[in-house]
């Protein structure tokens, strides 16, 4: 990967980077047309970071070959318009399969999902994601941090062995410490998102931070844009404000260990027409009650 | 499944249930040879359960077709000497998957390993373990329980619904908490098993359970099974004189969120010249104070 090649994902990924949720169809199978259609329909709304197989897009309730689906349905919608940050993970033979895979249908980019083997050392932390960065040396890699354990200095000793790390989705919620990790990991080096989304993006923006991740914008593109927007411009008043039309929604993807990440968004899409709201176990089916938060915050962002 | 199959099966899981560690050859490849002859070893020893694909497997960083490969490899050292309790998991396909090939090489149970999805809601952590168990209704089912989110009341729900669901690996080690949850749960409903190994075996025992799973095992099966014997007897004296031979090992394995829980092992079958030392990242090498603590250990125990 060139310097130019490096600086140029860099800089695509200071956006709001978008995890599709994945429909699933009447047979219970994923629906690659509706798929497909709502990703579309983030690119019409003016999203250019595209993250298939994403945990909002259940990539641990997709077998591989689903997974593979999913990529193909989101870079073909997305081709000539964003760029794909492909959702990659499980042992690292899996993981190298899978970046290929995107990179063949035009990923320029992988995300490394948290490993889930449960017994993880700082060392071989790097080693995993460095084998698996390594195999792919052409792509933009971004580390998915979810635990504190990962300081800087990890983080700087895996860029000087994989130079095409290129970016950090800081997944955690304390801006503090994210400001310490980015300066020990190198603050120019990176691009570096808020990646627990809207609540957290003005906190890291103020520390560094120059993009986002996000759910919600699955059901309205417009609010997060408008965040970024007033982050870009310095702007946190106007930025704060957005952050209290997103607080309800979030708050109700965030309650109860995240148990409804994706099923909050997936409701609010299937009162829009546009999804239906089934998801696969470990998700549930929401109760009425959230339902009905659900219709009362969709009326009040004027989508109903 | 009959009752009285239940009951066998139940029976058979009040034991000491091993997790064998999964050899790498000088190919980086599964060595499904030295694995055979690790579980011989541990028949041999006088183990009759056998869990392959269990964490201390490094089940998550083998892929699909390894995992298939160590099943296969566990099931024909096993036949007609120990019962196969094959660990599966990932998606719910893949699950179901994997348990049906556990069952067509001769396994009669498997555990569920806990769902990998970030975002679990406890009436999809039912659904998740009820849809896998229910396609599977000839084998039984052992739960693997590693947070406190899931109470004796999920576990009776989901029993409720897939009678098959015959065991529990208690993972955490709050006894107290143990003692809790599987009264609500149904104490003589399941097998329970202290799932957090030697170390919290006795404190379980004094609160029902009637058996544990062991990595050190795969070392010296005698020392975990003089302390089931100690266990069994009703003599804790005895059990926790086991229990201080057993401590710096698993404390070793425990330390740093458990990062070196299968390299130990590893070190201490490799100086016993019994399997290479490799293991797969996000587990690390052992640095040299660590391998000299395993050595002093393998003396105390007379091994070396």
């Amino acid at each position: 990967m060139t310097l130019e090649t490096a600086q140029q994902l860099r800089t695509a990924l200071a956006s709001v980077v978008v995890v599709p949720v994945a429909p699933f169809g009447p047979d219970g199978a994923p629906d690659t047309d509706n798929y497909a259609s709502l990703v579309t329909r983030l690119l019409d709304g003016g999203i250019t970071v595209i993250t298939p197989n994403g945990n909002t897009g259940e990539f641990y309730a997709l077998n591989q070959a689903e997974a593979r689906q999913a990529l193909e349905a989101a870079a073909k919608a997305a081709r000539g318009r964003a760029e794909i940050l492909a959702g990659v993970g499980h042992d690292i033979a899996t993981a190298t399969e899978a970046a290929r895979h995107a990179r063949d249908h035009g990923a320029r980019m992988i995300m490394i999902h948290q490993p889930v083997h449960p017994y993880i050392s700082t060392e071989g932390w790097i080693d995993y994601h460095a084998m698996i960065a390594n195999a792919v040396p052409e792509l933009g890699v971004v580390l998915y941090i979810r635990t504190e354990r990962i300081t800087g200095a990890h983080i700087a000793a895996l860029a000087d062995r994989a130079p095409n790390v290129i970016g950090i989705k800081y997944g955690l919620r304390d801006a503090t410490r994210f400001a310490q990790v980015a300066r020990d990991a190198g603050l120019d080096r990176f691009a570096w998102l808020a990646g627990a989304a809207e609540l957290t993006a003005p906190q890291f923006w103020a520390a560094g931070a120059r993009g986002f991740t996000s759910g919600l914008a699955n059901v309205s593109p417009a609010i997060p844009l408008s965040l970024l927007d007033a982050l870009r411009a310095g702007d946190f008043d106007a930025a704060m404000k957005v952050w209290e039309t997103c607080r309800r929604f979030e708050e109700l993807r965030a309650a109860d260990f995240s148990a409804d990440n994706v099923s909050v968004v997936k409701e609010a899409l299937a009162q829009l027409g546009l999804c239906p709201r089934d998801v696969r176990p470990p998700s549930r089916p929401l109760p009425s009650e959230i339902k009905n938060e659900v219709t009362a915050i969709l009326r009040s962002w004027e989508l109903v």
